[in-house]
């Protein structure tokens, strides 16, 4: 049994990270720092998880959090992040940063993207928190960067095409579409209901939205060169799910099956992955609320791309269940320990 | 450990029962029966359960049911489950009826309401299945008559005052605003998703509505008296949640704060109703995918009137959620088996 | 051809009064004011009137108003629009005014519910802008105090039959549910998307939404009694539309179809309010984008109450398309010129 | 004054095509067939027209049909299309078929991807009825192919690049986003509320929607160029709205303001398509209800590929109102007449 602390827990990743804990067998929630509701219960602030914690938010200083938990989920914006991270990590602190800023491994890359980087030196150090790809440096890792969730619902969906050669690393075009809670809970007037119910639009065409470098740094180390992607991010009127449809040229003819065989060879030993029969195409709704990552394949004989097309939830998968399934890795706990749950529909 | 059948596993109820049974610690989910997928995996009928069960539904006699099954749900519609229902008691089976078909213990009532009924005879045997008014009953229960998702969102909102007699037996109406599942998943034009989607209205209105005599029958036994209520239900353009405002004339004058601490003394060993707050009120959005029912008690000092609001979700607690929590009380098992997750949100 | 302003331009009972002027044969929009995007065009700030008016955004000063438009829509909150209006009015011009500040005759009441009222005097000289009541004064007010939406919704839904005589003047209910525009652009952290997306919630419970005193104040009028009534508002996940579910005690036996006719004669020679067939039961979708009240009437026997149940679209009849009808009759231009569309369905 | 019959009014199209006749000043609706309906006030079939017609449907037989109109919408599926088409047409009327019988000029392409062709004579005749690229024949045809709704949102993005040569003719991909009413109004399990609410799926991916060679005929005349594209296209929780994401390679360097202009220059003689400025992306939501398609254009300068954005009604600029564009045309009544509404949002 382990006890973990949520810092910055008034968000969605926060609320999300508190329900999977809940019923987690193994980690206790020690604590639940917010500026804002300081001294609130947590189930004031989201009032789904009345009878299920009495911990009460608290703007807890850096020696309260590392006094309380053993593992830390910094569920802060970028920046923020790594305000608080080294000091965690000087403590001998496990944590899982969900935000960008431990991602990017060259630090000048991050610094074009974001903002200057106060503490590079634990860059080096921190692993990227995808266990599909890498599971075992988790399991030693002390400071895991846990993955974006546009980042994980594409490259999940390309690894083994792309490490096996079967698609060219160039012209890959990522279209993604993601559901409004990846806008946070923070008020603006573009993620108002009205603004966005009944309603679908693009944003940041044209290769502008951070998690652009974060998707070519993972695809340049499988194609072992320089990918550069196409993204566009679009906004979907629900609340959660990713769906990625990927294009990307094929550098030889090969049957549909062999893909499906390969990737269902390459993700066999993992949890999360469900690679979908021949005909089938994945859904936000049938991922909605679990860990799952659906994964389907088709050729388009037509033009010669391989199409992928990739569902997740985005705060799951995509976030808060990604960090519990990397504090699993971490801790030695099974992979899955409390992530079992299905998906539920409708 | 028990093995447990779902009769009718291609509507709502039965994918929502697969889905709790998938991490039900005591419970094996051993035949899934349905005419229409008659030897496909369940699924491939509900792709949400890929990876979770690999169970095949089956167009399974009676017998196969009972050789597979300690303990069998039936969750296909009223009538349908009359025919099925006295074999498998007959077998020695525990069943657990999620249709209207033992419900009304009145025969004629029942008759009047829906058709001639088959086996009167067992409907004395049947226990109606609220946990929170007949648990000791349902723990001896062969038949448990699973309640109405209406019935259970308005009936466990005014057991306490009515018990207590603070409200009048008379003059009670009950608004209740039900998600679209509660229609079920057989195709009609009326909950087509455009017909459904950005719009709002009431249905049955006029005292019309099948779930009124089971409503009747149980406030009337807390009443010991007869009530008539007036229920208008209104259709939600969302999938899962009913809430209902209860309107109900005071007999005398009493705080707020009394009338709470009267529900929480009433529900203080229950593991489900969730009493919150002077100033709060439910949301479906706040029990979604929970077996909770979140209950909310205001008075109208202009009117003299209680206003009950109460919120959960039709499938879970409404149906599915509840369903299990019967087999736990019914199994020996700790009552909140499988269904302790914290609701989802957003 | 009249000038019109519009005053508060950047909310969305201002977008849709653009929006319908746009069409309008006899008015032409000359006055658009916002302070925050003040020398911005109004299509820039709302996208969907691209092509549609050129008018940019200003601050303009009280002077700059009245000398653009012959008739100023006040589309600012209340206090705000209180402010205003006296200034319009002493230079002549007529005024619909959308907020409260108006509506309520008793100042007292009106300064127990708002706030202190700064122009008293011109409450005498308002009209209640409901064409279906005050048709002919308002054909002959300069200042019109434009219903709430619902106020309007409920107000609608009782008038034949309370001046009849029909329902008891005291006891009545409306359960009303409205969409979320109701809760205006501003930002604010219960309209975001994923907090009302999938969702219902009843607020205000219990006496205590600001409209109550201007839905008793008309009711009481036609009433000739003072009427108290219980009101719960409740927020709908989609954007347009509210729908009342009104219950009254009937003070004596009637047909159905004898109040239906009752209500078809009342309603004659009106142009917005259908009067649906026995059996049809009004929804939001059906009078979406349209300036149409629906209203059915259904008795139910059981508890000898008659239920009222109406749908209107709130921005529309609830709002900027009733203010346009009220532009109509003090214009002496047909009541419902450039309100004709039909309801968009799906 | 023309007299127009919707034959096939109880679908989505049809619906649509009697809101915008309800209003339009020199169209009555004469005929409105309906085999289901026989009978029924089409007011009866959608709620939302009542008031606004009293049509009733008729199972008009042919000749009944050519009595009642001068021009004659065709609402109905493919096939069933062809089957009535050639009497029409013989009888002297103008026809509008919004089928795609007659959209595909090779009649071996067409049956390659629907069926047999019943009328192949009358496939030359008729004209795409694509406004902005055919108006001058539009004007005198008797039979107007009206587009298809994917076709008409990624047609209108495509022209002025393929036609300056801007972009390569081949390595175009679409990916194209609808709303549900595009799936219609016949009952289906997959169109239920609570299997497309929430959720967001791709369908017919690789190659297998039947609008592709529709596109590819259109693309392939404005490129002098056999154009294959890749085409897929996703179902949205929304009822109205088609947003496509065109990315197509560069053959050339050149400003993104120099395309906007060309595109500006293109379609400066039309009524409905808005072209957008730097940094505006289109939007669903903003062109709902109206007759726009919505333009955007951003060059990605890290793979030089210009991403061409369009959002459009799929109901109005993707079938009925372009078939009320295209009869004014035919016609010679202004070309936005019945058209002009401003989109409403929210």
């Amino acid at each position: 049994m382990i006890n973990v602390a949520i810092v910055g827990a008034s968000g969605y990743t926060g609320v999300e990270l508190a329900r999977i804990i809940h019923t987690h067998p193994s980690a206790t929630l020690t604590a639940a720092t917010s500026r804002q509701f300081d001294g609130k219960p947590l189930s004031d602030v989201f009032p789904n998880l009345k009878g299920c914690t009495d911990i009460i938010c608290r703007n807890h200083s850096v020696e309260e959090i590392i006094e309380r938990a053993d593992l830390i989920f910094c569920a802060v914006p970028h920046k923020t992040a790594m305000a608080l991270v080294p000091s965690f990590i000087a403590a001998g602190k496990k944590v899982i940063d969900l935000s960008a800023d431990y991602r990017i491994k060259d630090v000048k890359t991050y610094e074009s993207w974001y903002q200057e980087h106060s503490s590079p030196e634990l860059v080096a150090k921190a692993v990227y928190g995808l266990p599909e790809l890498y599971r075992n440096t988790i399991k030693e890792a002390q400071l895991v960067a846990n993955p974006g969730c546009y980042p994980t619902s594409i490259i999940l969906g390309i690894i083994p095409a792309l490490a096996a050669g079967l698609i060219n690393h160039s012209g890959i075009i990522a279209d993604s579409k993601s559901g409004t809670s990846g806008a946070g809970r923070s008020v603006s007037q573009g993620t108002l209901f009205c603004e966005v119910n009944d309603g679908f639009k693009p944003y940041k065409v044209g290769g502008l939205h951070r998690h652009i470098p974060e998707i070519e740094q993972e695809l340049s180390i499988i194609a072992k060169n320089e990918v550069t992607i196409t993204f566009t991010p679009h906004l979907l009127p629900l609340s959660r799910g990713i769906l990625s449809t990927i294009y990307a040229p094929m550098t030889r003819e090969i049957e549909e099956d062999q893909i499906r065989d390969l990737y269902r060879s390459v993700y066999e030993d993992t949890c999360f992955v469900r690679v979908l029969d021949k005909g089938e195409q994945p859904a936000t709704q049938y991922v909605r609320g679990s860990n799952f990552c659906d994964i389907a394949l088709t050729i388009d004989h037509r033009s010669k791309r391989l199409i992928v097309t990739t569902a997740l939830d985005n705060i799951v998968k995509g976030a808060s269940g990604q960090a519990v399934q990397n504090m699993n890795i971490m801790s030695g706990f099974p992979e899955d320990t409390g992530l079992q749950n299905a998906p539920f529909f409708p």
